[in-house]
């Protein structure tokens, strides 16, 4: 693991924006796995301008969304639609360049995935909870590319989840979420963490064993993974 | 994980010896580990040949040894003299060829790895125990890339390890071995299992939970692992 | 460049059955573009016992022809004819594994490629006018990945090409072949040479300048090639 | 090859920037050679701030001059002075960053880059004359990793290269430089062309065949080449 210290969630932010940028700048197709939430807020402003400026340069690019919260039988999903809000929308990206993980369609991406050269590069946030991707808690599965699992009351993330969701949501489909193999498979993976919110639980994956109680321990497991913390997050592994 | 299943250790062999060939004819450094033991005899029989034959063409190979258990403070171990025996002497190696992992040297033999490229091929057996490299059942730690542990009594694996010692070993240096990260990292990862006496291990890798108590079911973890195994010890997984 | 001499043409189709088979065994797809011709006959036997053998463990390979000469408006051409007769027949390929070059589909197969990963191995063979695909003195261009030309009576070639065709071919089409970056951007290239007859040829493409009249010299600018060739061919290199 | 055209020199340093910063930013031994001259230095900005802000993320990379220009029988030459000037210095690098390539040397820094990985990312400028590195027209070799010449006053460039050197230069030793095949083995090369005066060469080497007369034209023949201009420089190609 490379571990970057930066002054604050902006500079992480940029340091983030330019390894995204720097894998698809190349003469080849290129798979990268995004994700959504408020940590990366920082990075689409980078990335925004640049695929907006260049549409064409980065035509090589498919983006694959690594995990989906169904909130209906046929709408979009939690993650897809906070990834076109924050990302794809504003870049302008055309729906050609989007591949869309789905919980009836899991198989298929994996095989799309396999057939296209893999993962480049896998960008991650850091749940409070250890989670990465889906990979929650006690519903964690270390043995999967992709996998499909039912939101239970009795899963210590159930509440927390249920209350992010939208009134009315149905999510009787489950979640699927990209596994550890996965993962590990992907070219590169960065780890973006930042404010004081996440230090304990930053420190914590650094230090614990690897387990599915905490699930981010098991990135240790990566070949070539970058962290990206600002001090803030940083405070307990860097004080 | 591919699975490739041969009639009998011989044909595995041969397959095997085409991956291991294979993987060292490039025109670039190749940095190979392999396994002693009984399970590789036949892929040796094939690799001695051709290292023999054409020691100019095999001369960009570095071979390190995966796990070492020391015999008296300052001879060699048992796996490396297994190597020497097996495969590194009947193939005509120069010493210069071959990279040295020992209990005392495991942090440079890591950076030597780093800085050179990284593995480009594993080859393992599996224990009976369910072990990888000298990863096994109760010492295992899934977050190292090279680690050193102690032989104690209390080990699930200790009856069975000193028995295989020779008379008056001195094994107060404990053991050292590659860990589950540097097994990830490298490009290609092949695990021979040959015989029924393996069937049983087998079948419970592949099936068990990811477990440090199993720790072969780790392997599945490799974005690039190659399982060939003879019909034998493939009973109960294709029967 | 690495070189490898051995004793005879079996043992030269021994050891890049032995490259072929390492490619093509591994948990991704692969791409590989293979030759017709005398030169790889020893190399099939070995490739076709192997996949007859285990049609599932190769199941991830797709073949590309990397040149065609079409001898009719609508049916085969000579390269697919001969791969057809030589290799993927005999190994019992089914359809799918196939994907066909031909002259009017080249931006397609160039678009396949890019989108599926790129070649991994391409084997060539050398011809004696110092040709490799279909990249032939005089009509050779250095700088495209995939192109069309004429076969033309002015062609240094044109003699032996036309004795080559069956009677009646109308040939009126021209040619298609991989060009140098295609092939330089292979991960592996394998240059198999044998017989006496080429050993004039193989000597001058190893001392001579780069150069479109002699257009297998550029194969010298592949960043992994392995030249395996035998001591026939390789009398004046290796005297 | 891709092409991004940004609208002046400075949104074309920043965005060479991203890719070599994202090259540099992994977690195992990264090997670049960059280049010295005008046009880089927007990209420099960038690199030094990175650079001396986090020396240890950075501590993985190894820095290759891919040419140079002896001024004296033991002093510092003209590529290193510049680099030293432009980049090493201001970022703070350590000597042991550093892997120098002299005239006395080539076949060292060969055989340490092999070794080594090999390079990861060659970033180059465009020379008026067409030249790339130190690939000059008429002293180009296309076939040689590296390789040193002679500066004779019948070279078509030798007005201009001593109108460049300081007096008093004792330029008898020759020059050395990588050579095509070194680029071409670079997992990633950037082409940073900003300017003017540049537009003509750039057209030039895009249109024109492969040749030694033109050696940039040779560029087109890597198989991830990024060519990043300022609209200057690009107007005649995308008008």
């Amino acid at each position: 693991m490379k571990l970057v210290i930066e002054d604050d969630a902006d500079a992480a932010g940029r340091t983030v924006a330019a390894i995204v940028l720097g894998a698809m700048l190349q003469d080849r197709r290129v798979n990268v796995s995004l994700t959504a939430g408020a940590t990366p807020v920082p990075v689409y402003r980078h990335l925004v301008a640049a695929l907006r400026a260049h549409p064409e340069a980065y035509s090589n690019v498919r983006f694959y969304n690594f995990d989906e919260v169904p909130l209906s039988a046929s709408g979009p999903g939690l993650t897809m639609s906070a990834l076109r809000e924050q990302l794809y929308g504003p870049a302008g990206l055309s729906e050609d360049a989007l591949r869309i993980l789905r919980v009836d369609n899991a198989d298929e991406i994996r095989a799309d995935l396999r057939d296209h050269g893999g993962l480049d590069l896998v960008l991650m946030g850091l749940g409070a909870d250890g989670h990465f991707c889906a990979n929650m808690p006690g519903t964690t599965r270390f043995d999967a590319d992709v996998y499909t699992f039912a939101i239970e009351p009795t899963a210590p993330w159930y509440d927390e989840v249920v209350a992010a969701l939208p009134p009315g949501a149905d999510t009787s489909a489950g979640v699927v979420t990209f596994g550890l193999p996965m993962i590990l498979a992907a070219r590169r993976a960065v780890l973006m963490v930042t404010g004081a919110g996440k230090a304990a639980t930053l420190a914590a994956i650094l230090r614990e064993p690897v387990s599915t109680h905490l699930p981010a321990t098991a990135l240790r497991l990566h070949p070539n993974l970058v962290l990206v913390a600002d001090r803030d997050a940083a405070k307990e592994i860097a004080p």
